[in-house]
């Protein structure tokens, strides 16, 4: 299984129900919540005001399954392996489909995704520690508030990743210039200073070794919006199941150098 | 006249009625859209999609006058020298303060202005055709559609300045660090390309000379949004008027490095 179109056949059927890291190298993979459209304005505002942890790739217009931007291929109903249905802000449960749960007024947020993050690090050489571990990256929730939007509201969540000062620096260079999946980093260093208490216990996925000399470095995390979502208790949500997610249409650097990403180009699209 | 205080008061109380080109160096200057709360979403989602035109500073909660994040000691209904009111699509009037007209559900969006864009360029030693001749940047209106997005739909438009190519390349560098103010060129060379007539019979500002072996470099312009939104006929808009902008509390340069300026800053903002 090695185009995409097999990839995206796979799930389409079912067939494929696992998580998606390693899938379709080189594509843009994408967190997914769903949302009524009554809620879509502030969820929207909510993005816009905390970029960092939400950054967003697209916007459908209600009711419509077609992201016309990034994966204009691909059904949003039938092409995550497997999703989470919310109801007031519990889960209720779980579905590899969710067209007999789709409405006309279904709003989908396509959110940047970090296992593109992991690719771009470590095709720049810099190991990655839950890469080499073979583990999950260690995600804490800080007791950092994100700008509120309406009814929208949460801390944020941050993912670690134990680097030499070297490779430090040449992290933050090279994610700073990917606003769209997550950006630079938001800490280096002492926990303690964004109110992580100890880095052996994080509050989703596992915890990684710190080798000596290393320095802890922390990214605003994709789950940050999930998370914000259900403390806000919409009566209706979707989203993808942690690490499912809907792999696009869209190349991984499918616009050099990244502050630019969400900038429509004029040649591909817009021409004459 | 020099200080941000004296400049503000001088604007609030109505003394100063001018464009404010100039005034306040070295803080970031802004267009301002305020439509009800009912026409929000779309414009949200229109800025979101059109990120090279419409480049968001910020966006109010309902009805609150005050951009807590940039802006967090001005008053949306008096600081700006002078409005502009319109009623489906058509200019009902100017005015000096807008207090009157303010209602419970007003949504303020504040978008990046390309007064601070020139100040870059100049800045870095690259002249501006326009600033040199005394004149208003030249601008096009293309036939290039924005991304629509609900109600709102229009087209490009795109200011020009011609530069040699050693200057094209640096100017391109320098634009692209700030998505916030309309990042880099949208075309470069032949206007025909996008739909350009004639660069001596610009749509809007005052043409300029091109001097042998410049090129023209095009940037999409902050004139869109409000085109767009005068096209799309809301019943009740507030704007700027062209030239009169809302000067903020923020410095131009307040995250450096332009790509993650929208970035919320652990530190300043979010800090224990």
């Amino acid at each position: 299984m090695n185009s995409l179109e097999e990839i995206r056949r796979a799930i389409r059927s079912g067939e494929w129900t696992r998580p998606t890291a390693g899938l379709a190298p080189g594509i843009l993979q994408a967190n997914l919540v769903v949302l009524p459209k009554r809620y879509a304005y502030d969820f929207l505002l909510f993005c816009v005001r905390n970029p960092k942890p939400c950054p967003l790739i697209e916007v459908t217009d209600p009711g419509s399954p077609v992201p016309v931007k990034t994966a204009p291929k691909a059904d949003l109903r039938t092409d995550v392996p497997r999703y989470r249905i919310y109801r007031n802000g519990e889960l209720a449960r779980e579905a590899f489909d969710i067209t007999e749960e789709w409405t006309e007024d279904a709003v989908s947020f396509l959110i940047g995704c970090s296992f593109t993050f992991d690719a771009l690090l470590l095709n720049a050489g810099i190991p990655v520690r839950h890469v080499e571990e073979g583990v999950n990256v260690p995600m804490y929730r800080t007791p950092i508030p994100c700008e509120p939007a309406g009814m929208f509201r949460g801390p944020l969540v941050v993912s670690m990743r134990p680097l030499s000062p070297a490779n430090l620096i040449r992290a933050t260079e090279i994610t700073s210039r990917y606003p769209e999946i997550h950006g630079g980093p938001v800490h280096v260093g002492d926990p303690a200073a964004i109110g992580i208490r100890d880095l052996d216990q994080p509050d989703y996925g596992d915890p990684v070794p710190i080798r000596e000399g290393e320095i802890p470095v922390f990214w605003a995390c994709g789950v940050t919006p999930q998370a914000v979502a259900m403390e806000s208790r919409p009566d209706w949500m979707i989203t993808h199941a942690p690490g499912h997610m809907l792999i696009t249409d869209t190349p991984l650097f499918w616009e050099q150098g990244g502050a630019d990403s969400h900038a429509f180009s004029l040649t591909d699209k817009n021409g004459p």
